[in-house]
């Protein structure tokens, strides 16, 4: 989306075939939600760029061949994007341990001490925090995919379980409690997907907004955690074992309800555009009441 | 749906037209939720039937020109339904009073006394509940596009009130925790139209089954339910007067959300289609534990 | 709390015979939940002074014999109270129509135009908007007992309801979905009720904080809205007319949720006071994301 | 509490001292909620006793010195309690793997075949299933309290978070959306600690129902649950890692919901008890609607 012919060429295809692997690296320890104020700096040098800060829960960067790094363009103060590649000398990353979800994703604390990219290594498609925010948009679109296809896996099982496990002499589909439980995660799948597939459409048709990106991201992690939680419940005991899924899936649902932007933040983002106002930031003195 | 030609040919057109208006008349005092058990009865006498009993909730029934009055016939047992004319000795409807909501529906307590029903009237489509049910199912869509209106509407009022309203010296809409709420209602609107327009899909295919609108009514007003309370309070202390129309609002959700089947009954209905089998009726006798 | 010895001699035994009326009139049609900004302006006379302004949702103003008027004191700047008496010249408050719950107080809008108030009547005890504060902290005990109590009535309601009125032929009482949710008004009831107490407790001592009050009033509205809604689905269609009680409860709870500071601002006050750090007001500018 | 003389001379002063560890053996792989059902089988032999069956969730197990057991006596078809201790021929527990929550806890699956059990080891207390029942309402008090106190250590680790943690150039706790969250937990404990004080105070003065234990247990840990779910979120990605204690939390919280009883059961315990009407078992016949 950002790169120039060259830069495709060189990478997409091994990208594409799984040969190479690659990260993508905004997130820094003090920038989370306030992503665009980003304090990783890249200092014009002859024939590149020297970068240097450090980076936190970068997905795949203990291991990725490439990682685009965004840095502050000391000259012009705005956010530009590097390709770093793996063995990068002053590039380093660490694992980050304890995770109680989406495991399958290893997440890493990168720092970064004078790393040298050459000239045709950045990406000449991001200019400023407005280019990344466009990225952001399209990855928010997947993003909202994600907890609809884990909710229906928590279905599927949950759908089972409730028709083969007996209680009090009968199926636990029987209980009304059961079912209702069951009946609302239903409605909230059909919804997710919905709201899923609108927003493809949208995109496809050039129409999709950030706002309706962050909408989708939001509102369907919002439902997810409920039908996820519901399904917790259903399984009971074997509920809290990860042998059921739904245990794993319960707790993946939380690192997907916060990255790619909090549920506040993608909020605040279809806020700003439906009122035209911004909201992210705080007063920095104190009020009285 | 369940009327002959003739049938069909004496009352369609005069109601379309609205010189005529007609009620529905299923639910009785002691049978809401339960209503395939009646108790209103019609016996078979030379020409005709005779009907006895009760409707509670009927909408239009103190001014209808023609009421549908289903009643448990005493030869079959089963409900058929009957077409009641107004002014027909025996039968009357008292206007209920003092409702929170909806007020602009009439609701009556109709009392049938020995009301002679001619043969011609009796609709020969309706030969058992089952046949009342597929009646149900198709205006359960009409219940499940209710709520989506009733929360544009809202949204549009708050939309709006967020930005003209100021406190602190700057429009409502500023503050995050009435954005977040705005947002949640968008979302909520948004999935509610959804829901509502792949149900109309389904029922133009002559693919929908009744679970599938009562999933559709019963979710939809669970969402806007949540709705519209956003938008009260979003209004403050303007949320409780009628005249911003959201107040209006919030209560009329209210009856929306219970007829046409309760929440819970619709959900049953749509949890007894997923897992074959039925939990609306509960054990007679005490257990322990 | 706020009078001088003469005032509470010449008012409280008259208002506590109930043989006049007095009503509280802080908030304007400009500034609600901004209270401390208001614009009701005093001018000090000769002898006395001159109030000019607006008042609005001020219960009783229709009828009360004196009315607490808070204003600012164009000469310091601060917030003042006055005791102005029915009928004096340039007072006049119309009643506000439609309202949806909470139809037993009147509440009206208040126009001050020129209106004179002796010095006699100048409140001695307040001199700043924290003055006013320090009404409302012990006001916003009794408003949290508010909800209690109702919440109370339609427990009462709804269990024997539940126990007399039958749906598939044994008591709605029978049925889990039913059960769970008394059940959890129940201890919902037990809960604000134990706030109450421990808030009275904590004010006896002399001990209790404006943020606990806030904390109070706040949590208690809004555990007793789901506790009124949970009343509201349980009485099905009878819980839409106010005969049963709970329908005219759930309308009630509104305003309470709203009045003596929204469920929003008494959250920041009491935020304010374990953090250190007020959030009630929004920046100014647009921020970028 | 169901031990006589000698058995608690045996047994008590080494398990208070620590020397001994025990294990509390009712749930079975197929009886869960309908624990009373269970299947494990005590047979009268000469001297004693013999067990088997299965246990699930049995926390301690693996290692405990001896083991309260649960069996129905063939003879009297109620339900005794046996006392087996580590290294009976025919006792074997093997440790579930995979726990989401509560790991300090290691729970096992018990398989019991032919084991002897000397009649001085028979419990005399337990000579029904309402026995169990008693014990199960005094260890609901303590359940009761783990939610209060895993909420209080993740409000701390969350009221220094917000103060410390800075996005948008001030503390996460100047956000209007951090401030309420953090104020609804504070609101949730104290709510909390009042039902678990008072529900101790009614045991100290023997007036405890197991009906209100099930309503603390239930209540508190469905406001426990909302809690540590707040917390998490307030944590953003610090959240998802067990480092910061919240994530742990909040994995925590769900085995608690689910044991001693889940949330629905000890619901309808207290329904039952408020109501006079159990609603535990559903009808096994279909009904149509």
């Amino acid at each position: 989306m950002c790169g120039n012919k060259n830069q495709k060429e060189r990478y997409l295809p091994s990208l594409a075939s799984l040969d190479r692997v690659s990260c993508w690296a905004l997130t820094e320890p003090d920038y989370g939600s306030d992503a665009s104020s980003l304090s990783t700096i890249a200092t014009k040098v002859s024939g590149g760029w020297i970068l240097n800060g450090q980076k936190r829960w970068i997905g795949n960067s203990t291991f990725a061949d490439v990682c685009v790094v965004f840095a502050r363009n000391t000259q012009t103060n705005e956010i530009n994007g590097f390709l770093v590649k793996k063995g990068s000398p002053g590039y380093s990353a660490k694992k980050i341990e304890n995770k109680i979800g989406l495991r399958i994703v290893q997440n890493g604390d990168i720092i970064l001490q004078n790393v040298f990219v050459p000239d045709e290594d950045r990406l000449s498609g991001i200019n400023s925090f407005k280019d990344t925010a466009k990225v952001l948009a399209v990855s928010r679109i997947v993003v909202a995919w994600q907890p609809i296809g884990i909710s229906m896996g928590v279905y599927d099982m949950c759908h089972r379980y409730l028709q083969e496990r007996k209680q009090f002499g009968v199926p636990l589909a029987s209980f009304q409690l059961c079912q209702e439980k069951l009946v609302r995660m239903l409605g909230n799948i059909q919804a997710m997907a919905l709201m899923g597939w609108r927003l493809c459409k949208l995109y496809e048709a050039g129409k999709m907004t950030p706002g309706q990106a962050s909408l989708a991201k939001a509102w369907n992690t919002l439902r997810a955690r409920e039908t996820v939680a519901l399904g917790r419940e259903l399984l009971g005991g074997n509920g809290i074992v990860a042998d059921f899924l739904v245990a794993k899936a319960f707790c993946d649902l939380e690192p997907i309800y916060t990255y790619e932007g909090t549920y506040e933040v993608n909020s605040l983002v279809t806020g700003r555009e439906v009122t035209g106002l911004a909201s992210f930031k705080a007063p920095k003195r104190r009020s009285a009441l």
